[in-house]
């Protein structure tokens, strides 16, 4: 992300994205340094250069990437700018890692509004100075009007892991704990109800948030008891513990009446024709975590706002058919399965 | 990236990505694990985390990032997934660091083929082991059909700097002498090319590859005496000296006859009303050194396969109009002032 002020200012209020703010000249360097160095303001975008330097102490270091894509652009809770720093911070961070670096790379359809742009530059630089990180490098490309929607962002996220962490899947046993830190179903609820425009008594309010001082926190109480943490994104709750099973060989049993889901947000799934254990989430995790240390975690995590609703929702299972199950109130129980199809589009 | 083969292969065949493919479940790891891993395999991928992990020693790292938009998708000499290689591993280079771990985001269009997914696949996992990298984290979004053209891809590197070492345009000197590393323009004239259907006598063909080796050799051959580099991609030769000049507060001072064009461009040039040193490179990088290791350098640049027509072309002059400047054979000359409007969209 190359930029000078080299010639008059954007005109902000007024004017639009067009084929040569994405061409190498003049025009991009003025949109680059009049909206998005100002935005997201730092020491690394200043000097100009493509890409940028950072000093590292020895150790281990992760790498992540998400693309955003979501409709609208706009939403209760939040925009695709604090949730491509959001998303990508959390899963750095689900790996127990220090977020500290993002880059980010703007797809923008031509005739895109100034204004949007500068909405959601500053809400990404908002929220990178809220999680400590910062945007060190990015890109800007524009498409002809129609081939692209709008706006796309990736975002790619580095960070240091604490010496000898190494969460992972795998690690999970028979008999450990499933938490999760809130409620689930909210963000995903929330844009489709923006995008059906329902208006509910209680108006839904996205998730999106960064997780890490949550993790920290949980890693300071739990220590070498965590065995793995995700974020349930796409697909929610239900992808999330299926990816799991299937990477370390075991089942679920989830107790149903545990499940945090808001009232709100659980009507809304029943109007919509949804299961909120198949919703997105941005600002929630689980944790698979062992039995003995359980408690001492989820208290850890309830005395962080974040966590305020934490709860144990099941434990893993031996089971050779890797199924996630949950037990209802009734008595009852059904597998919690793969989404086969496609329920969401573009939530994320 | 999460994945493992849950369920039947793809029909790479005769298959088409739909919305399924982006949504959290089933179908989109199927996808991941089936096309992407398959291409790109290695051991990080093969752990299916949503991060990826790796060792550093203490020391200062780079990170770049790139959007890829080309169009169209498949091109003489290359791909946007060869292309989303080249161009990202370059930036990390031209920092003179040598570029490691990539991580790649990709939005896809429903409809789009599997079977071109999967050349453009294959086509990175070849072009990031040439160029020593590895693709250690992905993501996959999918839009409904005419919201995207086809598929974009954003690709992030980060590299290790050798100790000390600290290559900047603010660094350049009155009297540095200007290399580039071969003939202007190639990669754009062949976009244009291909793009409105021309067939020259000689087919012309993009110059995208991988230049760290080069980098490693001329920084062996000239030491502290090399100031700045620079691919000449977006703008071509034109923006990127243009930059400089605003980076340094210098001039440049070019021999139009000593720049290296390529017969079949230049004539290509003329037809699509194209300056070639506007024209995008994507396999081309110029230097900023001081004159005294110039000649060094440029014969270590010849001594590589990708540095053969290497070239002096100038040098760096006081101006306090930071104007690049072309003395042309007839000793005449012009400013290469920016290119204010738009010449040349989604060549990169």
């Amino acid at each position: 992300m190359r930029a000078k002020a080299y010639q008059d200012k954007l005109d902000i209020k007024n004017g639009c994205v067009d084929l040569s703010h994405g061409s190498g000249g003049r025009a991009m360097a003025q949109l680059i340094s009049g909206l998005f160095h100002e935005a997201f303001g730092n020491e690394w975008l200043a000097r100009g250069n493509d890409q940028s330097a950072f000093d590292v102490r020895a150790g281990r270091m992760v790498m992540t990437t998400d693309g955003y894509v979501i409709s609208p652009l706009f939403f209760p809770g939040g925009d695709i700018g604090s949730l491509a720093v959001h998303g990508t911070v959390n899963d750095v961070a689900m790996a127990g890692a220090r977020p500290l670096y993002l880059s980010a790379s703007f797809i923008i359809e031509e005739g895109f509004r100034f204004s949007d742009l500068k909405m959601i530059a500053d809400s990404m630089g908002e929220a990178a100075r809220a999680a400590g990180v910062y945007i060190i490098t990015g890109d800007t490309k524009v498409v002809e009007r129609g081939k692209a929607d709008g706006l796309f962002i990736s975002t790619t996220g580095v960070g240091v892991l604490p010496d000898g962490l190494d969460l992972s899947a795998e690690k999970a046993r028979v008999g450990d704990r499933v938490l999760v830190s809130g409620s689930l179903g909210d963000h995903g609820v929330a844009i489709m109800s923006k995008r059906q425009n329902f208006a509910f008594e209680t108006e839904i309010v996205s998730d999106s948030a960064a997780l890490y001082d949550l993790v920290a926190e949980m890693l300071a109480a739990g220590g070498g008891g965590i065995r793995a943490m995700r974020d349930p994104t796409r697909g929610g709750l239900a992808a999330t513990l299926n990816e799991i099973a299937h990477q370390s060989g075991l089942g679920f049993r989830l107790q149903e009446e545990a499940i945090p889901v808001k009232p709100a947000v659980l009507a809304a799934c029943e109007l919509l024709g949804l299961d909120p254990l198949y919703v997105a989430n941005e600002g929630k995790l689980v944790a698979i975590v062992a039995p003995e240390i359980a408690d001492a975690v989820l208290a850890a995590m309830r005395a962080n706002p974040l966590g305020r609703d934490a709860a144990d929702i099941g434990e893993a299972v031996d089971d050779d058919h890797q199924f996630v199950q949950l037990s209802t109130s009734f008595g009852g129980g059904r597998i919690v399965d793969w989404l086969s199809g496609e329920q969401l589009p573009r939530i994320c």
